[in-house]
């Protein structure tokens, strides 16, 4: 394990974050709030941590997968630790927990809030709060390797660990470049979706947050009707788009820009993704219209719309209390948390192309009970699969499953009814944000014991990772050998010492 | 496709369904009941139909893996809808749909019934309801390769498809003598479960269905209130132990009866199976202990060991009504629903050891992160896992999963709560009977719709034969090419008659 390279690389994750922490400064200073003072203290100490820990650029550049894996994993833990503490320390949030759930829900693009009365927040923490789901969005390590010019090998392995989807593509041949055309169209994005919202009418302010919260597919508002808040089927509708937009694949619109209209369109994922997405929006219209909406049929549409699109980015922002809605409206919404957004997109879940390689996958075995002596492989994009990506899909299948299903067994400790305790895990390791009952649009996660907490704070961060980082960091296999390197290395400097004494 | 050999094998079912139709004939004789014409009627009919369907034995002799599974998914529809005849044209339960309902259940050895009041059946009606729990547990197919000679390729694929696990093992080279010592092995508990409860002071009709339902893992009782009926704990710890018993790998059994102590018992399924039954027992034992049992740890030890058997094995029987427990308790009981018994055993769900091999493949997934180079396998009781095997067990989760989902979303339409629905689907598939909610031990299937319980029909025979069976008889890939051959067929016949017409 190459620790002094780990090292090296989260001290530039420390540079960033103090980097970040002025902007709420900023806002802080502008609106004329106190709050800011919290906020330069957290920087200058994370970047005293950080020019410490950079200071030297390591002479060993070896640098693989576990590597890699290790180093998503832990800036991510350190970086919703830091995070919190503005929260924490300005007293905004009275609990380090709930500080941390907070700062984690909005690095990994979640949304889901412990907070009861969001507007009590002043705008310096509400700024904070909504810039973290654009900086979770993209990834933190992709906008490193944007900036920092890194040797050769790391910047792959750093990119596959923390970008979403069963395999990585670059969308140039070289990595920094990617990353730097990645950031690139997300910021236009972002502020092209600010500008539509500020012609709308709604203020500056929550145009500029609603922007990063849409963009990061994140949810969290800074209004505590979340966008029913916005009475305006124009900035709803808007949002809608977004959520839609920010939860496709950004290799499309690198297409698009390319002029490779033909190529971007015929994405198996984006018809899938597309797909999901009408049929749901249809049978949640014709289902809650006279349940809900007495008849009105655009009415039923604009919420149904918004609610398909924000489930199914895992935005989680918010319309209507989905939760009063009738049953099969609320199991299609359960199913959308799961299956989740694209590949490659800044949304979190399963990943519509896991779906597709799953149920391929399935056919494909059923055809070889059928044929057996056929060679089935898996396309996709009329491209064969690899077999080490079916497998990864498979494994990313399997883990996620466990962690729902010891997480929901920590949480029934809480004794909350079962559809809580099953929407909130969903909710949280898919990113989404709401769940159903009492995590429902209406509640929020106050309630849950900080065991509970906890759990749901690495669900997030495992599930914004998909699984493999925070399974490395944590597996015994990674730091066999590790113990008894450090060992050796002590006897040895004792040894030593002991010759030069004796000498 | 070999259609003359699998009318023929089917022939072959008719006949001992005609066969297993007399007992329950025998029953009401002697009982002095009148239902026994109905049955009589059924089994003349059903004898009818075998004896033209295997009067000559198909002289093409090729049979495929693709054959196996048709002729078993047929077979076990075939089952159903014959075996629900004599239900409804005696009128005992007036609706087909529940007739057909309750006879999967039965042959599925599932346990979920639409009957509000089981007291009110004839006994010639409970007995036919509890063997059918006796004939699904170790399987139609596996009876007839035991008793009829068939010619040697077939027998290993209906084995296959019928057999509950990841990979058949065959226990002695010779798959017709294999057949014949399981059902040895199950006739033997079978008899010594019926004798322990009638020593018991169980009435000795109560003792046989009893030991039938228990055997099949089934969950049928003939009391409306379940085992609760019977207050002794002598006979409900009796049902405990053997519930748990038929939940073992029946190798397990034959390895035992060979005195190879050390193999049966180092078995890593078995250990695994006892284990999770230990662990579940455990938490939920601390958890009623004081919230259901005021303090009686027995009590709660008891009613806790009773259910958790119950739902591992897929058995179905209750003693308490689960659905009042603490959160944890159900939650616990919801997991295990998934989990099921073991391989080779008459239980159903996942089973443990694909439980085991998912575990475990994902653990290598993660180690060859941490360790590119190195080569993992698989291994399961020392032995090294068989690629296929795996990629069997996930196409079993995934294609699982995909029943599971879009069984749920047409039972929404019913409009009961998610738990209802959700566990509705789960008790079904997985082959155990009650759920929670409505459908919790002390309420039934009855107010679901048609729909709802045709989707749950295909789900409990789904289930049983572990979903390839059945996705290969209703896939496209099946039949593609038989309408084109059968269209050939039928123009070389007028083409034939042409030329003779002409000549």
């Amino acid at each position: 394990m190459n620790y002094r390279m780990i090292l090296y690389l989260m001290g530039w994750i420390f540079n960033i974050t103090a980097a970040c922490l002025l902007l709420p400064c900023a806002v802080g200073i502008f609106y004329g709030e106190t709050q800011w003072k919290y906020y330069i203290l957290v920087a200058l100490v994370t970047f005293a941590i950080g020019l410490f820990l950079t200071h030297k650029k390591p002479s060993r550049n070896v640098f693989y997968a576990k590597e890699g894996f290790v180093t998503v994993a832990l800036s991510w833990i350190v970086l919703s630790l830091v995070g919190a503490s503005p929260f924490y320390i300005s007293g905004e949030i009275p609990s380090y927990i709930d500080a941390v759930f907070e700062t984690a829900s909005g690095f990994s693009t979640t949304g889901a809030s412990i907070l009861t009365n969001i507007e009590a927040l002043s705008r310096t923490a509400l700024f904070w709060r909504s810039f973290t789901h654009w900086i979770g969005g993209m990834g933190v390590l992709v906008f490193l390797i944007a900036i920092v010019p890194l040797a050769g090998g790391h910047t792959m392995q750093l990119m596959k660990a923390e970008s979403p989807g069963p395999s990585v593509g670059k969308i140039v041949p070289k990595v920094r470049q990617t990353a730097f055309i990645l950031y690139a169209i997300y910021t236009a994005l972002t502020v092209l979706e600010g500008v539509l919202l500020g012609i709308g009418g709604m203020p500056i302010f929550d145009s500029i947050t609603t922007a990063f919260a849409t963009a990061g597919t994140g949810g969290f508002a800074i209004r505590n009707a979340s966008m029913a808040f916005y009475q305006s089927y124009y900035l709803q509708g808007v949002v809608t788009v977004f959520m839609i937009l920010f939860g496709v694949n950004f290799n499309v619109y690198y297409l698009l820009l390319l002029k490779k209209f033909k190529d971007a369109l015929r994405s198996e994922e984006l018809i899938w993704y597309i797909g999901i997405i009408a049929f749901s929006v249809a049978c949640i219209t014709l289902n809650i219209r006279n349940a809900i909406y007495g008849g009105n049929t655009f009415e039923a549409f604009h919420h149904s719309a918004f609610s398909v699109a924000s489930v199914i980015s895992t935005t989680g922002f918010a319309t209507a209390d989905f939760n009063t809605w009738p049953q099969l409206s609320k199991y299609i919404l359960f199913v959308l948390m799961f299956i989740g957004a694209s590949a490659g997109s800044t949304g979190g879940g399963m990943k519509v192309s896991r779906l597709i390689l799953l149920v391929k996958s399935s056919i494909r075995e059923i055809a070889s009970v059928v044929h057996p002596r056929s060679v089935n492989v898996v396309k996709l994009d009329k491209k064969r699969v690899d077999h080490s990506v079916l497998k990864g899909t498979t494994s990313f299948f399997v883990l996620s499953m466990i962690v729902f299903a010891v997480s929901v067994f920590i949480l029934s400790f809480d004794g909350f009814d079962m559809t809580t305790s099953i929407t909130a895990v969903a909710a949280t390791m898919n990113n989404i944000g709401p769940g159903l009952e009492l995590v429902g649009p209406a509640g929020n996660y106050s309630m849950f014991s900080d065991m509970s907490k906890i759990v749901m704070i690495f669900d997030m961060l495992a599930g914004r990772l998909e699984y493999f980082p925070m399974f490395v960091l944590f597996s015994p296999i990674t730091w066999k050998g590790s113990y008894s390197a450090i060992k050796r290395r002590i006897l040895w400097k004792k040894k030593s010492m002991f010759k030069k004494a004796s000498r």
